[in-house]
């Protein structure tokens, strides 16, 4: 194990200031897959830390996922989590390939010419208010055409008031988060498995992480009543990791459910646009528009890089959100006004349409791998979305096939196991079939050979 | 004095609802300036509310400048404070003209022909990438065009690294707020008079005021030293509203105290681009880059619809901010691709310098009406920026010309006594000079005759 050095002085919380530095080596790759961390006894003699403090801090990185705790063996760093997703810039980074993450669509897709033609479009006919301060809740135009899509493509009960516009879901889900704890929520129950990355976000504005098990319906709701939690994240749709569409009867027992106890409901819908299978099914905000603030994003449809997602929030908590946000929006409003002229053109129909065709092909492939590889594979949430997950016999074979990815081929892997916040969950891979291209067929090849070598 | 409806059922802390739900009611024009406000008995017991937390609520709103209190008289909204900017969409608002109300750039002069030319460049070329996830502290392309930019016309100590990209100036404020009072500071000197928008994002991240006065010179560095104050918010290149630049002695000694006490200085270097009759100045930042935390937008040069600010950073600064701002941007990528490109092209200081011809003919055609209706007028801060503030000689004039200006012209101003945290502070109007043009002339007109008549 090699020393570590961190750079402590600033913060002067120690436990958080130690979380971040851990946090920091690891993102940044001078900590990697399987290395082991010294003994919290070690490291607090080194850094002049309560023993405590770093016992708490392992912990809580725990608890992200990003390291593994085991009673009498090392703290070793978990495989696949860390990854950098984004890279960033001027650090050093391996030269992992994550073909086969989730979460993103196919960068090379965006609609380029399309973009510019409204690009122009706009910029030839738009009011000079365009480029003042706007709106703090959004362009008048997006916000309108948005509720338009989201009552026809998702059948929601919204109007053009109850949009808001975000740079990003994690930004909505942080602001949201930020209000409900203003307001005297203290613990929000969640997916389990469900997203770290979310979790991570509830928890630093101080929400207590309530996890509830998940089955082939969807969140389990008499698990949900039995807790104290007055808020909600589920994902509905497409519940990641494990893929299940949540069933009509789990939700009307979660919407009576918010009703009775005064409980929001936080719907991330990240990725229903793509469904390849099955009939479309309604987001759970057109049943529970009272209870439920949704949330929806262009991330997945046209790139994250765009920056623009969306949050659509019941009567209720509108005042204060929009308090709490204050006089500046955080989304250019040349960009939302090519946005909604993109929409309303129907080059965004468009565009999912092609994309759907592009990813149930890539889809079919990733299948057919796992099928050439795997007796009877176990595969999961493949109705929908981009991501399917497959499982495996046990946590051995899971960390097994993350490392020999990485090892033989540079092909990082997530883990299912990690999405877990109650241990033991299911072992297994969330294996993401819309990045870029180039490589698509070549890791498939090499996943279903590490597979099939163990 | 009217019935006041307000709608409290959601928030919990009582207090906070009632400052929101007032906020919001003068904001949106239900409550008018001049309006006397219900007794804070007599509201305390309409809503049920302890009369303490009335008055709690109203000396909160006073402070931020909505409300003017007065022992043994009615709690008044104020004037000419208040006015929404921009109007909130949706919501009744009276026809104000904010013509001469600082704090926006010519809207109709964006440069659109060489924004879309740039637009089209980087659609044409840009790698995949600039649609994924990017780093969180901004495209590397554009953090180095404002590097280079800082350095070049501001003399910034700058690469890189130090820059983070956001979406306006109070996000990045607001962000700096939590930075700090997560890592222990608990008070925050302000210039006395300041930008009270700019205090109540300190004020919201639970940081406390230390007014400090201001004079020809800047801030007080005597008086700031003589507080507990552990950072300190300043506008050197051009006090807002006062207009001074600070001198080089005050600038080295406020360096001297951020380090002999280990104190954060924020330089808001708002419209520092702008400078009319006298050599520039360099910003405060390049004199004491280890303590200062450097704020500077687009939104003054190519207006805030943009959505595009930046942090320059102290090193020890940059982890803990990278750590709060979490895995995303807040700013689209293909608006910063497009946003560098511009800056290499050139395009920026050509806009500026048309824009500064601009600016310095309506600044002297406003001084000259000045002239036209008072006598030997006392104005302050017209060499550089995008306003001037002229003192009158008492509070009745003040209030008078604001109202006057609003009833028969519908003509809204700001009012310098509003910009003091400290009572009483010195009288006079601040005045924009670099909004939309069309009615720019009437409004000098109508401006001179209201001030002639008084």
């Amino acid at each position: 194990m090699r020393d570590l050095l961190l750079d402590l002085h600033l913060t002067t919380r120690k436990q958080r200031g130690l979380e971040a530095a851990l946090r920091d080596a690891i993102r940044s790759g001078r900590l990697s897959p399987g290395d082991a961390l010294p003994s919290s006894r070690g490291l607090a003699a080194d850094l002049g830390l309560a023993r405590s403090t770093v016992v708490a801090a392992y912990d809580q990185l725990a608890s992200e996922g990003y390291l593994i705790t085991r009673q009498g063996a090392s703290t070793r760093v978990a495989a696949g989590q860390w990854i950098p997703e984004p890279p960033a810039a001027g650090r050093s980074r391996r030269d992992y390939r994550i073909d086969l993450i989730p979460g993103e669509p196919d960068a090379s897709q965006f609609p380029r010419a399309a973009w510019l033609r409204c690009t122009r479009d706009v910029l030839a006919t738009a009011p000079a208010d365009l480029f003042a301060y706007g709106d703090p809740s959004g362009l008048g135009d997006l916000r309108t055409e948005l509720a338009a899509y989201l009552r026809r493509t998702r059948n929601l009960a919204v109007d053009a008031e109850a949009v808001i516009v975000v740079p990003g879901a994690a930004s909505g889900l942080g602001q949201l988060a930020r209000l409900l704890r203003a307001s005297g929520t203290t613990s929000i129950a969640v997916e389990d498995p469900g997203f770290p990355f979310h979790h991570a976000i509830l928890g630093r504005e101080g929400l207590q992480l309530v996890p509830v098990p998940v089955d082939a319906e969807g969140i389990d709701t008499d698990r949900l009543a039995a807790t104290a939690a007055t808020a909600v994240l589920v994902t509905p749709a497409h519940q990641y990791p494990l893929g299940a569409v949540m069933s009509p009867e789990r939700r009307a027992r979660l919407a009576s459910w918010a009703r009775q106890r005064n409980a929001w409901i936080i719907e991330d819908d990240y990725d229903a646009e793509f469904r390849y299978d099955r009939h479309p099914i309604g987001a759970l905000q057109g049943i529970a528009a009272d209870r439920v603030v949704y949330l929806g994003t262009s991330s997945k449809t046209l790139g994250a890089g765009l920056r623009v997602a969306w949050l659509v929030l019941p009567p209720e908590l509108r005042q204060a959100m929009a308090e709490q946000r204050g006089r500046d929006s955080d989304v250019s409003q040349l960009t939302q006004a090519t946005l909604a002229h993109f929409i309303a053109r129907g080059d965004l129909d468009r565009h999912i349409r092609r994309m759907r065709t592009l990813y149930r092909t890539r889809r079919n492939s990733l299948i057919a791998a796992l099928r050439s590889a795997l007796d009877h594979p176990d595969i999961h949430g493949i109705s929908a979305g981009l991501h399917l997950t497959v499982t495996l016999p046990s946590k051995a074979h899971e960390e097994a096939i993350i490392q020999d990815s990485l090892d033989e081929h540079r092909l990082a892997l997530w883990g299912l196991n990690q999405h877990y916040r109650t241990q033991p969950g299911a072992h297994g891979l969330v294996l993401g079939f819309s990045r870029a291209a180039a490589d698509f067929d070549t890791s498939l090849t090499q996943l279903a050979q590490v597979l099939h070598a163990h």
